[in-house]
């Protein structure tokens, strides 16, 4: 049994990781640190776990982390780059769900998060945890930046068109939609449901933290750089990503037989018939990321529609799904729910 | 005209009587005060107004509130109090619709909003501004307590059972639902979507804040103590309370006439066909309460539906249907909304 | 591995059993039938089951359903008890997830659902799918009618109070709230989004069908007749139950210790601490039923708030409760997941 | 005051026809016919309307419309366009909210909405009530086809930019966002809430039937063809269209004056300030289009974000505003709705 850690369990991709983990037959839960909360029971936080897991939250001085195999960080921005070095050396391995690790350029880590690298050369050896990418690195890793969840959502659905040079690149468009679960489990107005519900609006035109990461990885696998242009937005749902993506062929090809290959044998990745349009419910708590590819009328433009839970596929189920890969189990080891539907 | 200024206009309540007012014929907006936000155009901070509303927030101290003929507080518990007497002695009518003055029982006050009161003399004069019950007591008040939301629709739903006598008065029970709106703007992690959305919750049981008022009310009109169980809960949506009363019938009568003459003259009351389920979206945006009244298998139970919007009849309506009393003006001036369905 | 056949798996119970079934140890999926939608692939219908279920829907007639260990009704009423029997006959355990075999008072079977009942003598054999009132009835039942989701809830409320003869039989109160859907996956306009969605309203004030079933468990739990004060209400939300109970105490009790010592060993029910609020969201997707008592102000009136998930605790989790019960299989498995929240 | 009739006033927009007419102090409803209800009172169906709203439907045959000013059709595609000749025949003006009237090529309507037009010659000389396009045109009108509300939002959206010809015409594209009500009143089981809610999908990606209206309109404005990519999503809320437009700019230009200059003069068109992001909900119920517009990193690619109320600007709304210049009231005579937020 794999001995994992989790730093960071007030959040919603902390709570999400002790839903997945509790079921896992190869990892058992060691600790949970809570600077905030350490003493109390996680159950009486969140009572849905009641009955289930019966740790409370640990002061992540004197939690022991480093008695751990693995060590998650589900903590705000800023926090693992601090922390996960002493654990490294001590030969844990560590998973970040925060962005500290997934941004090899220190420039646009300084512009996007405003502050210093204070582990430039673990940033360094870091490995970006999309495993339909990067598997292999993934396995070998001793420190993982788990992706965000648009990022997730944008990259898998652009890569095959990237892969396979069929698309111009500097033409690719994310048209992006989240719940507002994406935003995390905060006190903060612009969240609240009085003012998100029966609504729908953009943000962060004019530019969004996940670009970088996106442009990065596309980039990576097209060989040469990439021009994306992101909009997300809020949609007035708990969880679920949908990306429509835009891009402009540059030559014929049988678009639904590319998706079907590529991902033939991806454990996670559903391509759907052609002329289906995936709905965000059908990954709700699962771990898959469903795709449709469309071609509109024939013509030289294609429309791919992405779903994925941004809880799950889009952190703390992807992160395990790289825990799985760095420990050599099986790749799906405890992800293998269905999605909630209705 | 009559000039009117409302201090703290950022919250729910205050761009309610911003909407309400701006399409009212004799009353005019002269100032809206918000400590945190002088300077700033209204309608930056709500866009709704945007092309309707060109004041700016002034600060509170330099606003010239004396001069205005009514001042609306859509201000937190216990602003109202320190301010009001002031400009109650300045020869302005005050409306405040938070709670400094609805409860006059000082020890009440103390206990459910754990602060001294700062103006009792004031308190002791105040009105409690349901117009169905005090409708000449406000036309004639310098100052009005506005009733709390769920207050409303609780009073509105008895009233008539309590003022015939045919109920037992030690054995009303109101089990009421509110919108999410109803805990007003602010960051709170209790309210944001992803912790509302999709759930249902009671809440308060021990005890509720608007429980004193309803029981007060209900006593007076009774001109006996009554006991009444209060049990809160949140819906899932953003405006609308639904209250659903019970009470034991001690005599028998037709309890559809009772309320249909009850409430006759009433211009804002609706009681519905007997038989008949009323929702909150039928009264979302105006300041109707709609009740109907069931005897289930004819027997000595009844059950009384009563819905309004809380931000409209339970709030800022309410409140501009008292401004209305206090200035001779029609009492349903401003007040015609038809509700937005669906 | 038990055979298992469900008839009707196009609605929500239908796929809801799928979920859980997929992920049982001990159980195997042979046959779902859909009369109308023989041939076609399950998870072409409910693409949540993409990869996972892929059995194709059979025409009943030739689906071989004799031939499994037991068969789930997921059906409308009145088609469990035109095909019951003959599977009883041939050695197959029922469970009905409608009301085919939940009342055994043939005239308020009528009533309720006019139609004469087709099988009244497997009826009178049929145990009602309760398993914290009827567990050894139901582990040697050969036909099982699965309970309503509001009756689960308001008996297993109100059930500790009954049992132990402390409330006036006759001044029970069931103040319930559902999700939308309860009302099953049906093309109904009182259903549609835009008719429920940012709204609440009460139904069936006059009379509901799962209220004799109510009255009859309670009524057998107590060993004389109950009188129960029914009204459900529509909660915009996809899931859960939320009943509000209220008592009036005849003697002094602890009831916390009641309660805890009541469902000390039931698995799938949780007694809160003192002064607990549940959510629905704490139980969606799992079969857990939680449970808190409150006596506001300590005087004799009492507050049940009991949740569940009406597809889960409230339908196809307990349907299989059951069977777990019938083949002697440990009464908790497949049936282990933590709630998906938020 | 102009006599007001409504044909088919059972569905959204003939409900919200009659919330916007009841206040409109210069048109007077006189009939409301509806095949299946006539006889009963509109605000039995809509008690939203009670105490307002005091006509009964009427039987289309013999409800007199040719006694009216005009005629507004709120009825499923195909039923205008067999009663509307001979109402203007008899000097009633029709404005359809229907398709009937909105697209001049009959090969494209019969391909789109699957039926031979009825009434080609009254077609040819239909207007396309898009005031912003077509004002003079819609005063001079006897006759008028509604824009659809998708049609209303993207043209809005990129009239200035195709007006100026600054951007590649062969490259537009509209990814757009509708609440659910735009799917109508009706039973189906799409748009049930538990289909709905939480949940959000693109739709229709391979062809919409408001993609020709809108390329006929924007070829119209440009003078030349124009190539749109059309991707309708559905999102979780009951109102609000959200348009997000994609463009490429072959000349550099400054934008915002650009759209501030062309909308000047609208009364329901805002030009939101530079990096502004519009939400639905600052035009719930009222009848005003907000736009914003972003060139992410001062590129060449233009995002423009446009947001209204589909059953107001997007139908009911713009239906009244086309009556008023037909009649040479003022444009916004009882469209002065502020929107109801939150």
């Amino acid at each position: 049994m794999i001995k994992v850690g989790i730093v960071g369990g007030t959040g919603y991709t902390g709570v999400e990781l002790l839903r997945i983990l509790w079921n896992h037959p190869e990892a058992e839960l060691q600790v949970v640190t809570s600077r905030s909360e350490a003493g109390m029971p996680i159950a009486d936080m969140f009572p849905s776990l009641r009955g289930k897991v019966d740790l409370k939250f640990s002061e992540p001085k004197k939690a022991g982390l480093e008695d751990c195999d693995l060590v998650f960080f589900a903590t705000p921005h800023g926090v693992a780059m601090d922390n996960a070095p002493a654990l490294v050396d001590a030969g844990v391995k560590v998973i970040d769900l925060a962005a500290d690790f997934r941004l090899q350029n220190l420039l646009q880590w300084r512009k996007w998060y405003q502050m210093e690298h204070a582990a430039p050369e673990l940033l360094a050896e870091a490995v970006y945890g999309l495993p339909e990418m990067n598997r292999d690195r993934i396995a070998r890793a001793r420190i993982v930046g788990n992706p965000g969840c648009y990022a997730t959502a944008v990259q898998l659905g652009f890569l095959p068109l990237i892969e396979a040079d069929v698309v111009d690149r500097s033409r690719l468009i994310a048209d992006a939609k989240s719940g507002v679960s994406g935003a995390g489990r905060k006190a903060e107005l612009g969240i609240a449901f009085s003012e998100t519900a029966d609504n729908f609006r953009a943000y962060g035109v004019p530019g969004h933290r996940h670009h970088p990461e996106m442009v990065h990885g596309l980039g990576g696998a097209a060989g040469r750089p990439v021009e994306l242009l992101f909009v997300p937005h809020l949609i007035p749902s708990i969880r679920g990503i949908h990306a429509t993506l835009y891009a402009h062929l540059n030559r014929d090809m049988d678009l639904q037989t590319l998706y079907e290959k590529r991902f033939a044998d991806e454990p996670f990745i559903d391509v759907m018939p052609a002329g289906s349009h995936p709905d965000t419910r059908s990954v709700r708590g699962s771990n898959t990321c469903r795709i449709a590819i469309h071609r509109p009328g024939g013509g030289d433009k294609v429309v791919v529609l992405a779903v994925l839970d941004n809880l799950v596929k889009g952190a703390s189920g992807q992160a395990v799904q790289s825990m799985n890969l760095m420990f050599g189990l099986d790749e799906g080891s405890g992800l293998d729910h269905i999605a909630l539907m209705p």
